[in-house]
């Protein structure tokens, strides 16, 4: 019995919020439950030097928590002059999906940076980025299309996280913070629309887990992601 | 006339929402037209090292800017290694004008750690995390009250923030991002309920002002800040 | 009764020292009673990246303290390995109060900076480094003057600063740290030669302050600073 | 055809070499053909204040690589002032690899420290650093069991780790540099003694890859670790 | 010929004024020709916690130059985050010489912090600052002595420091800036009352020097160090 | 007697390891006993800014010490985030040595970095950097030479370093840690192959030397030279 009392292969409520804000080419809020995370989109139109001149974009992300958006408050990282190695390894995850479903070259010499802050932590933080950072990407690849600065979306198809995990021996999807402070194995995959592999990381807090178990974890994972991409279509279409 | 046709006395839309996050103490989120800054209090119920064995209390606060708050993304502070200037000016001027009006004997050897995060900014952020802030600060402490930790609030009066500005010639009130940065002279007033000034700072960015025109300003502000406190006292009941 | 005997409007002993140091293309020791600023001018004839190419110069300065300038020593901020708020705010404070009186297209393609370095700290040091840095940088553009690389001195007026405050219930002038370590209300006022204010900043330490207390304090400031702009030409005449 | 002439499930040419220095409590050098990393393992009879009274002790990791290790010179991190993130994400990952073999408890209130620093590079240093480390790891326990502050070794199970990919369209184990840059899919498995799984990270460098092509490419990696799992044995013996 | 018209034994001219600073308990402005530095003592009552309980004081120092001490303006540290490696060198060697004729265990549980501000910098400002700093550290404590809080003065023996070099092929005494731009070899020198040497660092800025020109430098040194001792008793009696 | 029962003008065992890792363009391992340190020659066809365009080319030097070189464990600079005044001090001496033979102008616009990092620490490592490192200069340039690159060789002389020191009263010859850490004077001495000195940091650790002493080192570190040049020699050939 989970503490949310969801069946093991349920998601928790998803609710995607676009224009949250204003200034950003894209802007979603997204939750998966009490996560809750702000993704904007900003397009510059020049690169960092050591990409220039080679013909092609970049996108690249940052991801921050708020102090309080944890149960007990986290030392603002600006406050301490550093960010954590938690912090960096999620931003640079977060980077490498989005790029494996963008065509850097069809998407010009301007980089876009996905900014991920998160309003409210409830476990799941990273793969929330990932679902929500790539809306307000194709909204603002959308909007250079409409500029006629892109003459097509140079994002060439969905993708989307989601964790699994195996809380009091069952499988489940989607951990939530009380689930994923008290599970043995704790995996975030990464899937393109077509069920494509991007990033898969797994972790045996506990025990190390079977190769049975495994297959087990990423079954549920597959369908999670099948309703993160529907719900990431009908975001875009309202 | 204003850029946003505003009367010169007339405030932005000022939108309170209690709670907007879950796990702080005290969670506001404020609103003054576009500018949205959420302010979190966060109680520990420790000491830092030198306010220690001295029969008091300590309010203190953090501030800062989502990367695309602005009209341009500005970098990420946390990834920069250090708070600007501009961002220390804020948070000790946001602590300073809470602490005039807590009884931080009263509040006993506990600290408030007040988080003003702005996720919209369009001018007056740093009024708004006063105003905002204070509402968090008392919410908080009222909570100590109920749990029995204390028994009375320790927050002895209102303290909320505004600005005015000379534009174009003429003083005005709340200054959104447009007249910000083309006013003549910018200032910052923060008030207690009774009408007491906390802090004044006030800047000439271009000609020098007069003291019959600060006197104009003041006015001004005092108006704002008499709408402002019925809006803390309204947000607390509701 | 004010601790130095002095009157409620009476400045402490002004000392002026020009070329204190001979580097430096103005150098101005200023002393206010036992507070000790050396005031140093650096031309250079280049602009910082940002700045390039506006038609336009730039006026900066920085502080510091040195560590046993204070009663008891304070750390030192390079070897602590950054800057405190309280020193970003002051150095901020002295590039605007002196850009306010300076033509900056007027200054042309260069950039001058004013290192404000308090070598004993009674008090007063932000204004004491206004009043001071103003001569060394009037005097820096005189010598720009004379070299021929300006037809005349872009510096339009002058600029002055001074600390008023309440102590034990009574408006003062000019705080030396006894008082202002143990006062109510404390604040700084900047002025131009034409009794404009260029800042004001203006902090209740213990209880709020009222207007007519505010106009009392602009009073003292007023008359201080006109003591301060006589100062500021016997220097430059001497 | 791989650029080293290896078949696709070849491991490169292994070499361990225990005590290759002298005053750490275990000392090894591993060789994966040209890839060399010293790992010592630091043993400190006390810990981190945040551990200290949990009766467990811990096990941490840090990794660095010397600036001529790599094929062109990369910057020193101590002289750039930070640790980059990569650097970070596999200190990380080498301490959880670590302490899923360890029994923390049996430890006792002590920490031992792993330092795996790459004295050349040529791909695969984070695994050959978690299979050297849990030597370096392993030979430390049994100095405090010979000396009689352990009764038994608190490291349950053997750890180790290495890398697979697909080059060129086919599943390889072992990747070294040239292989790495032009790789689709990099995956890194950390495996115990038992074929336990203790964690998995795949990435699409290119094309996002089939659960089909995941299990081809675990298949490979159990092979790899049951042999360096037999030379970790064999190390310990000599 | 020397550019000053020295001699080539000729000291600049030296002056000492004791108390130029009043808070701190040993003050000496120390002036060879233009160079200027300010050295203060500063009596803590305290160690940093690694030389706690180990019956002995302490003697530290630290440099720092102000940012237009120089020709042209140096970069403040504090506003870069960071000492330079000459600075870090320079204090080192500081503490290190005072250290020398420190009875520690005699000095107490307690820390003294000589602070060397350059004030102007004409070449030997690390000389002039182990000179005058000798002076402040000998006043501070024989403060202590007239305080009953020691019995007798903890520092043995003078020291005192002076720079000679090789300059256009001749050997030349206290090198000023001119002079230690140009020169071949250049070398301080730190001795004892006793002359005997507590540090000697000497470095060939062009050619390699000789056994017999290393003979003649430290023969002017030695009579350098004479004329400085003897402006050391002069000063400490005044 | 010493602690190592060598004689007090015998060196350690010295080992030189050519070609010790594969991608410097010079890699040399050399040991003095236990003290081993890898010493790596970079060549890059550029120059830093504010070097470029003199005509002329640049040697410098990073220095380092793994964690566990030492008999216990020394904190990474890279994981504190700074160098140390030691670090820094050692990496600017030996970059001075070194430049004081070579021909800048002759070595063209490029710049070549020696890395010293110290794999095991038993005194003596800043000396054994710069013998070591000489040699592996000599060899990168000889590779440009041979390449081509330069018509011939720009090092023009042998320089090499050796520690010397008085022992219990008896002036030794290359000290090891134990004799390191508990002699009374300490000095390095770095000369040329012609005997020509280019550095010597002598300090008393307690009671002050004379120059009788210091003339009886010098003889000592003499003979040492000698010694490591004829090794320098025979490695190159070798």
């Amino acid at each position: 019995m989970r503490p949310s009392q969801r069946l093991s292969s349920q998601l928790r409520t998803v609710r995607i919020t676009r224009n949250f804000t204003r200034y950003a080419e894209g802007s979603v809020l997204i939750e998966m439950g009490h996560t809750q995370v702000l993704c904007t989109a900003s397009v510059e139109e020049s690169l960092p030097g050591f990409l220039r001149g080679k013909g092609q974009g970049w996108v690249t992300a940052e991801y921050g928590m708020l102090p309080r958006s944890t149960h007990t408050r986290t030392a603002r990282e600006a406050a301490k002059g550093k960010q954590s190695g938690r912090t960096q390894e999620i931003q640079r995850l977060i980077g490498r999906s989005l790029r494996a479903v963008t065509d850097l070259k069809a998407l010009g010499e301007r980089q876009i940076t996905l900014d991920c802050d998160v309003l409210q932590a409830d476990g799941g933080t990273r793969c929330a980025s990932i679902t929500g950072a790539w809306i307000a990407l194709r909204a603002a690849c959308a909007q250079l299309v409409a500029q006629g600065k892109l003459p097509e979306n140079p994002i060439r198809d969905h993708v989307a996280a989601i964790s699994v995990g195996i809380y009091k021996g069952v499988p489940v999807l989607d951990l939530d913070y009380p689930e994923d402070s008290d599970c043995d194995t704790d995996m975030n995959v990464v899937m393109t629309g077509d069920k494509g592999i991007v990033e898969i990381q797994g972790t045996a807090e506990g025990e190390p887990f079977t190769r049975t178990q495994m297959g087990q974890l990423i079954d549920l994972a597959e369908a999670g992601i099948d309703e993160l991409v529907a719900r990431q279509k009908a975001a875009l279409v309202a």
